[in-house]
């Protein structure tokens, strides 16, 4: 298979260390705006040349993995370069905006919409792990506007992957992926920020800070240039999310000063379900 | 040594098991008001035979690790029945009204004010692990009212779990982690509840949930027994760190909002500086 990686950081060069697991014979070709981060995936392996998009034109699939502000622009472009028989994948953490960047393109047959929930809090070529999307889920959006065959050849190697695949509409994805991931990463950058501007003394929080809060700020390791247009795009439902959770901690206040620690108990009691509903949920060694 | 556990959890079932391993000749005796978890911890063999209070008197060392607001009730009466020779550790997560309430108790000096900075969102006697103190840190209040000699037993043994030991007053001590701790367990049960909320079907949650998401809301799966109390006596530091976040979170909206993403970008990248602070935090497997 001839495969092109726009992108090659955490998410593209792991993507493409899987297909190569599974199709050692794939030709991997990349593609990134920064000719050291290409060059650092081809020291690493994880591609066997550079290409542009002149190389196009003849790929079987084309993997996208960059921010989205970025694919809203260059999708298009990519799919005025495309052949009929390459399937283009990209991993966009919203989907509504990208799938209208591309909705009347005379090529939209070629594209699948995808947003693997994989990932860590660390990104370029040395980020990338093997095995990262095993037993993940992938959202496919709007499947029904892809090129049959095209469908299948993606399938394919997601099976390989052994993911899980749920397809949805864009709008419905946007909102549900506000709460279970977009929503999280504020929720710890916010934590971190406060810490820090509390324990101005580094050396404090270091001495007395545990493996819960360390489990809680995780996300607050994470790549502002990734995450300011997800949350720039998504801005309506992040702004929902966000709205409800600061009233949640509002009251969760309001039930401390007024001493109701029945309530607090009550609180805490009926969110421990998360334990269940969270079970099964695969990990990322990170 | 003969070792008295009140408490026969996660927190005192994994001291039980460390102390073992570094002084097998170790005769452990647990104390708990849940006959089920004494039974438990026998059968696990975290302890060698059940007690009472009247088995303090002939105690080296007694381990309190029970819920904070239990702490204030039965320390003065575990005071009560020690030994002139007896070391009495405890391990509440808050140490202001710990302190106070043993203030003036004629044993004071059989008494060593302690915060292991250890644990896991799992409890009971089942969710004792080997090691869960390496690495991790101590904190001691109120060194001074502790007899020398005691003093130097429990050092003795927190250096042979390679505890790092930090020497705090007890006011500095809650101020401190209510941020590193406390507002983080707050952050994280919220969380899980704005989403659970949202997520009717959770089912849902559970198909669309990572890794970051599942990191970040696994203190949510504490325990509400352990943590009320918490809350209530360290309330005033609680509820002003959780006025500092939430207004960071509002803080935050509105530069969404007002769509000044270039602030946006800076707050994350500001506090990615978290990578560095928490580079060495010791993680507990969990």
């Amino acid at each position: 298979m001839n495969l092109i990686v726009i992108g090659i950081g955490l998410i593209g060069g792991s993507f493409a260390k899987d297909v190569k697991k599974i199709h050692p014979d794939t030709q991997i070709t990349g593609i990134d705006k920064s000719e050291e981060h290409l060059e650092e995936a081809l020291q690493l392996g994880l591609i066997d040349q550079k290409g542009d998009y002149t190389s196009l034109a003849t790929a079987d699939m084309v993997f996208v993995s960059i921010p989205v502000n970025a694919l809203v622009k260059e999708l298009p472009k990519i799919l005025d370069s495309v052949g009929d028989d390459t399937v283009v994948i990209d991993t966009g953490s919203t989907k509504e905006l990208i799938c209208a960047a591309v909705e009347n393109h005379p090529n939209r047959r070629n594209y699948l919409a995808c947003h693997p929930i994989a990932g860590t809090e660390f990104s370029g070529p040395s980020a990338a792990i093997n095995g990262l999307y095993h037993g993940k889920t992938n959202i496919i959006c709007e499947v029904e506007k892809t090129a049959f065959k095209l469908q299948e050849r993606a399938l394919e190697l997601f099976q390989g992957m052994n993911m899980r695949i749920r397809y949805m509409n864009p709008s419905a994805h946007d909102k549900h992926i506000a709460y279970v991931s977009h929503l999280s990463h504020i929720s710890s950058f916010m934590l971190g920020k406060t810490v820090i501007e509390k324990e101005k003394n580094e050396r404090d929080i270091f001495d007395l800070a545990g493996s819960g809060f360390e489990s809680t700020v995780r996300l607050a390791k994470s790549s502002p240039d990734m995450w300011t247009p997800i949350f720039e795009q998504n801005k309506e439902n992040v702004v929902e999310s966000l709205e409800e959770y600061i009233q949640n901690l509002e009251t969760f206040k309001q039930l401390l000063l007024d001493n109701a620690y029945e309530n607090v108990h009550q609180e805490m009691n009926n969110t421990n379900r998360i334990k269940q509903i969270l079970k099964g949920i695969p990990l990322t060694k990170s």
